[in-house]
């Protein structure tokens, strides 16, 4: 088997991420293009990973020398970079949110469906997660009974200085947009987004959402991009025969000045390193058949269909109902 | 200063459980008198006690050696025997809840402002807890910053064959109503309560409430009457500055067949022995000096009004607004 | 029932606590009077207590308003106390350690065996502290399986100014001397006391104890008074079907910057508040009936005993075995 | 850069762990022959990993297509295997330990020392784990103040029959004989091995050993290959200012029946599986330049002299000195 030739699309700290973690830990793929609008960052990576310089995406996508893509380019580049690549017929890993509006996602999921293969892997890495990964297996397995409830924290210690409101549910909660449904099983009905009151002006940071499932488990979930104190993903799963929960991959346990402490996680890098690791092993399991087995665009749509609702509900301050699609055959 | 003279009125789980407290871990007290429509149950425990059994609650709240008096008969009969209490003037411990409605708390409420002093106490023995002492003064001192968002979840092992899902907000989730505001010291100003889906005809169990303080701060409660596994409370405060946390008062955590594994408390009597020692050692100090101190009658009546509020929610799925009424200086 | 009247010898920090305790948490007993060779500590003391300041110990153990006498003197005091108390008749709770030679305890417990009737109780309150209570009824139960070894810690914050290096044996490690026995139900058979290298002059702190209990199961036991974090007793149990230990009582657990972390107990006085309520109302009730029921006076001497063959090894390095003396009849 | 092409000898579990994790997880490397007494055995691993099956060890270490080799063979066979691969060159990684006595693992030294460049590489995979690198990056920084005391407690579920006493030593304890000296940065300079009291004739199992570092720090090891409920290792290293341990890399806890659980690790593959592939990857990045770079054939022989004293202790229940070699200058 020849290495699967990867050209990636952003040089920024996630697409580096990748690029380095192809490099140490995932045998059978090669970074052969990088392209990065700054063309000094995107030099600078290309030459660590021994790749060559791409003159634009769309001629890194086109290349011959890429057999696949790995989109981490800005979020609102995301969906015409997926319709590139399945025009071109390439096996894609693309960052989470496939798109920035349902409309876009939808338009990439038509695409993808017009041609009849999965090309599409969306970048929900949680769903490689070693502890969702087990979480999703005990609750399927019957080991908390009958779901009833589920209870989710997503916190980080600052947000971005361009994070909106909005862009809470769309760039944040969205992973639990995917998370939860793919844990339980069961797709999202419906969703109220609330916010406790912040200072006049701020961001309306934390939120609190409470989801609903088809099977009719609910679930909070709170999203609080400025916890401080560093980054913490919760799940617990709460059924009629117990309950069960994510425990965070703590390393070390320190006795000190009258506490007994733990150090979180700093951020989402460190906290899932494990999971993006295992995601591009089983990315690139698949692209060298040249399909695609991940979270699928579909997943992609549906988080976008629930984030939708879910700015609707933070805007409104009102339960909405998740508009419901008919799944495409492809994805059945 | 000669020991305080205790009537009891209930000689059930409850009263029992009291009375064997006040003998071994409250100087100062005595049970002298303890009435229970039962009169077998009525004078096995009064033989332990070395009390006297009376004939009738209202002849044990006029008796001569009774100073105060401790009500922990059925629910349905508290508000009748408060206002008898305050008839007689004599300082008065009644178990949660002051009444099954919040007319009837009101009227209990007035009768004492009428009075002009304060001699009722209610039954919310949380605010006795060291746990949920420690994380009031600590979100008091500012220790988690601004508070934004708490989590609570309350459950049981197993319910009483007579609970009602109505009766989970006024007798499970009253706990909350009243210790969410005084954890928080906010009053409530409004209430959700959903439930998931569960079999026809079956209890609605779990209850998840979003309480709103008057303050802005958003709050899950769960209230999980059968959750099978054992009784456990929890609350965690997230603020600005950081989260904090009840920890359970856990004593062996044993290492066997696979897993590490701490026992859970089986039910209240155990997770909240000593809240229930401190709330009596507090009472029988104040009942000396011929008053009440600890949560008041207009606390017992303000959980009412949320209560009412809350079952409210429960049938209609919407949020309802918690009634304000004014203060009575008494409790100001 | 009319109280017990009790007399306290030595208003310091421990003695004061015993009193505040008798005071708030335990029926049936009345600090009478209180001596103190400080008449001014004493005074406030008995002050607060309600009691009279007797003019010496010996007037105090002979007053006929002491029924019951608390020894919470200086240590190299407490021998010399507990003969006298055992001459007046009177039941007595000496706090530990019984006599600071393995030669005084055993005068008191010759002179407690020649006259017939168990009158000392020793302050070995780890016996009553709920979360060693449960250990050692789980070890006795078998959940554990056949024991092989254990492991303890004992941590203090910082020393008293007044600390040797074989008052870490005779004063800290002396607890897990009675603990270790009691918990394993098997007597010491030899102990091995090791300390890491320290600056030359300075106090031999930590200590590292082998014990091996007559049954054959080995104990580690790291003493280490100048800990600094806090103050921090562990003890695990590992048999054959797995394993067991203490948990803390912890009550608050608070994420804040990147630590999730937990207080721990600032001293005794607060890790065992539960142990010393329990112990002075176990002492109590026996009181009543004239006689002693908790750690004798010969537990107290086999402490001594292996806290004499401890400070040996300590000063040897070597292996030391523990005297055996033949069991009097009394302590059956 | 060409893949290094592995030779690896030795189809067990252990080598086809490490065959799988190098396919999977590690690029750069590719397995290029394998050998195996068990020829079926060889050949099944060997047509898994797409590579050749060799005729003999010799044959594989001499192969062209072999440009480093993975020694897995049983122990026994560690020292000469290693000896043919110095001879060849060839960089290895030989799994702990070196050799089966200090005599042997001396003669590896000296070959090695004598070609004057470091090929060998021995498989103390622990100072590769994530929790192991941050525990011993703490106590060089002064985290935890002036190291004093260190405990370890290092659990198998069950033994394999073969096991003996004398190999829990040579073949368990002798990760703590590399990884505590390398945690504290001291060599051990003594070591006694105890035993708790076992039914005659049965395995002396759990053994208790202390070891003493260079720099007097006394350090507690519990190796018990029998403990049943698990794989379970622990370290705690306490120091001046306070302690600090590994926490497991736990990912689910589960409330239920009472309990609140959490899995414990079955064995060591899984808790070591990112120390195993941590490993392997700084292993091939070594075997690149020709070199070796991890844990030494010094350190191999290190341990192997603590283990040889270590079993003496065990036979004469007394402290053993341990023998002082100088370093070679190659291992400086």
């Amino acid at each position: 088997m020849s290495a699967v030739r990867v050209g990636v699309i952003g040089a920024g700290a996630m697409g580096t991420s990748h690029i380095r973690t192809l490099a140490s830990w995932v045998p059978g793929a090669v970074v052969s293009q990088v392209y990065d609008a700054d063309v000094t960052r995107a030099k600078d990576v290309a030459s660590e990973a021994g790749a060559t310089v791409a003159d634009s995406a769309d001629a890194l996508i086109d290349a011959s020398e890429v057999d696949a893509v790995l989109i981490a380019a800005p979020d609102p580049l995301h969906a015409e970079l997926a319709l590139a690549c399945l025009a071109a017929g390439k096996p894609t890993l693309c960052e989470k949110p496939l798109a920035t509006t349902a409309a876009d996602s939808r338009r990439v999921v038509d695409a993808e469906a017009a041609g009849g293969r999965r090309l599409l892997q969306v970048g929900f890495m949680r769903r490689y997660d070693p502890a969702f990964v087990a979480l999703r297996r005990l609750v399927a397995s019957g080991g908390v009974g009958d779901v009833r409830v589920a209870h989710c924290v997503h916190r980080n210690a600052q947000s971005h200085p361009s994070a909106t409101s909005d862009g809470i549910v769309g760039n944040s909660m969205i992973h639990e947009l995917d998370s939860v449904p793919w844990t339980l099983d069961s797709p999202l009905a419906a969703i109220t987004v609330l916010s406790p009151r912040v200072p006049a002006g701020a961001l309306r940071d934390p939120q609190l959402a409470i989801l609903e499932t088809a099977t009719g488990v609910l679930v909070t979930v709170e999203v609080f991009v400025n916890a401080g104190y560093g980054y913490d993903i919760q799940c617990e799963v709460v059924g009629t025969a117990g309950t069960a929960r994510l425990t965070p991959p703590y390393g070390l346990r320190a006795r000190a000045a009258g506490v007994d402490g733990i150090a979180v996680s700093a951020d989402f890098v460190s906290r899932f390193a494990d999971a993006y690791r295992i995601e591009l092993r089983a990315w690139v399991d698949s692209a060298v058949a040249g399909i695609a087995t991940g979270p699928s665009a579909w997943d992609g749509h549906l988080a976008n269909l629930a984030a939708a609702a879910g700015v609707q509900s933070l805007h409104s301050g009102r339960r909405v109902e998740i508009v419901e699609e008919p799944r495409p055959e492809l994805y059945a």
